[in-house]
């Protein structure tokens, strides 16, 4: 039995101590310095590999180092191994923190105060009421569930859409295909929390914008891929749209001769919104391996249906 | 006994609304139209007129249409007349929703981010945990107090500096000059909420910079005599300060050949930080009057030895 971590950051000093202190019997490795493939039966990576499931044979669960797990094939899973997305309180208090300061830049027009700052312009525009506005969060989970409890203890009417029912307390929900326009209708300030998968792939296009109200603004925090560029680009100019705020884009790095770079109503940040830090990180993964090893079902495992 | 209202903003009906509404008794005039001024015992106003007392010889309360009263000379007001600054849920819903913006903008550098989007540069940086992040506001009045509350509701540890002594909940309280070294030692955000008075004019200066830990951020909400810009920029210039938010500046509006238009660390914002909204002032105004008519001292009378 040992334990792989395989990171591209110069982090993984964190992870050792924690694992050292937390789980001393366990043998931690390094990639590529795993030791015997064959002991190797849990493995934390971004990033697969394509040769993951020969290499080693005996593994038992993958865990990927963020919320999202678009960046593994299901399919190519066998039946016996899991794969485990992260859920960890400072990728959480991130993504609180990314949302929280873009609903306000957007509802109190910031990056316009910005624009005016270059042309050396002191000019104050009429503000909107938080208690007037509306929120929806799509992807109501394990990061969406507190993004919608901090904005709404600053005033907002949150919504909150999901594939399944939940109920969350001070959030008027929606549900499933049915209740997306009945959301879109009266949402001013849309985030997107939802993981990739083949429903969500483009769902943020013409016909979803011309659902929101007018001077709707939207925040990407899912996945870029989830964006129909062109159409985005069309509801800002046509004023349909008032801002944008991308932190994921199709690809990434957004190439430097994308559109979006310079359109005045789009706000990109180079997908900083929530990372996974090193020692919350470690204790989130030798928690769900003890919980492995008891026999329950670990918290995030990715189910294969829903692939999220 | 009547009422006139001294405003600049095309918002005058929605105050007549909400008098003719709550308190029809009233007689409710527009400046400059004020009927007889021997009637006039109430007056909301932003900036006063020299010949205030001697055309209005009846005044009993003058209200500020703003949270500040730097702009009244309290040495010009007779013993029999008050001055009342404003206190209404959405003054103090605005400050929360500014101070939370850039408090998190600062923390996460999203400046930084906006300037790599003009050069097309998707470059992410090392974020800080708010967990290990102080925040000190400076003036726990009736603003600071709700401001605290909501930055330590997204993990932020929050101090605060008082004139006078405060038990804030989860808030560690310093009070006094005594206090202010050890206050602004491990302060990384500091907050200006604070009146102007002649004690806090040019407060913020070298010496006050130099106390703060390297790396420090400045958010100024209050007033902006209180800032000495020349030592603000050469704190930002050494590194020594990483962001300055101002939405105060002196003079106002901000001269178009400022050298903090300019400066890559410097945010300016034209003072829209939070505005009095007319129906809740409205109210708060009338609800101050009917305190006043039944005798007792009403909220947000200004201390005429303080100034605030």
């Amino acid at each position: 039995m040992s334990f792989v971590l395989k990171l591209d950051q110069k982090r993984e000093r964190h992870w050792k101590d924690v694992f050292h202190r937390l789980m001393p019997d366990m043998p931690f490795h390094f990639y590529p310095d795993y030791g015997d493939p064959a002991d190797v039966e849990y493995i934390a990576m971004w990033r697969p590999e394509p040769d993951l499931f020969t290499r080693f044979p005996n593994l038992r669960l993958v865990f990927s180092l963020g919320a999202g797990v678009d960046q593994f094939d299901l399919s190519t899973f066998p039946d016996h191994v899991g794969l485990v997305k992260m859920i960890e309180p400072s990728l959480t208090a991130g993504m609180v923190e990314y949302v929280t300061a873009f609903v306000l830049a957007t509802h109190r027009d910031l990056p316009l105060y910005r624009t005016q700052q270059m042309q050396h312009l002191w000019k104050p525009h009429t503000e909107r009421r938080a208690d007037r506005t509306s929120v929806g969060i799509m992807g109501m989970g394990t990061l969406g569930i507190p993004c919608a409890a901090a904005i709404r203890a600053l005033g907002f009417n949150v919504r909150g859409w999901n594939r399944s029912h939940k109920d969350v307390d001070g959030v008027s929900m929606f549900v499933g295909n049915e209740q997306l326009d009945a959301f879109l209708a009266e949402t001013d300030i849309l985030i997107s929390l939802l993981p990739l998968t083949p429903q969500t792939r483009g769902l943020f296009n013409n016909a979803l914008f011309a659902r929101l109200p007018a001077g709707a603004s939207v925040i990407n925090a899912g996945r870029g891929p989830q964006v129909v560029t062109d159409d985005l680009l069309a509801a800002l100019d046509s004023g349909h749209l008032r801002w944008a705020v991308l932190d994921v884009t199709d690809p990434e790095p957004l190439p430097a001769d994308s559109r979006l770079w310079d359109h005045p109503g789009v706000i990109i940040t180079p997908h900083i919104a929530s990372n996974t830090h090193p020692e919350s990180g470690a204790e989130s993964v030798i928690n769900t391996i003890r919980n492995f090893q008891a026999g329950r079902t670990p918290e995030g495992l990715v189910d294969r249906q829903k692939r999220y």
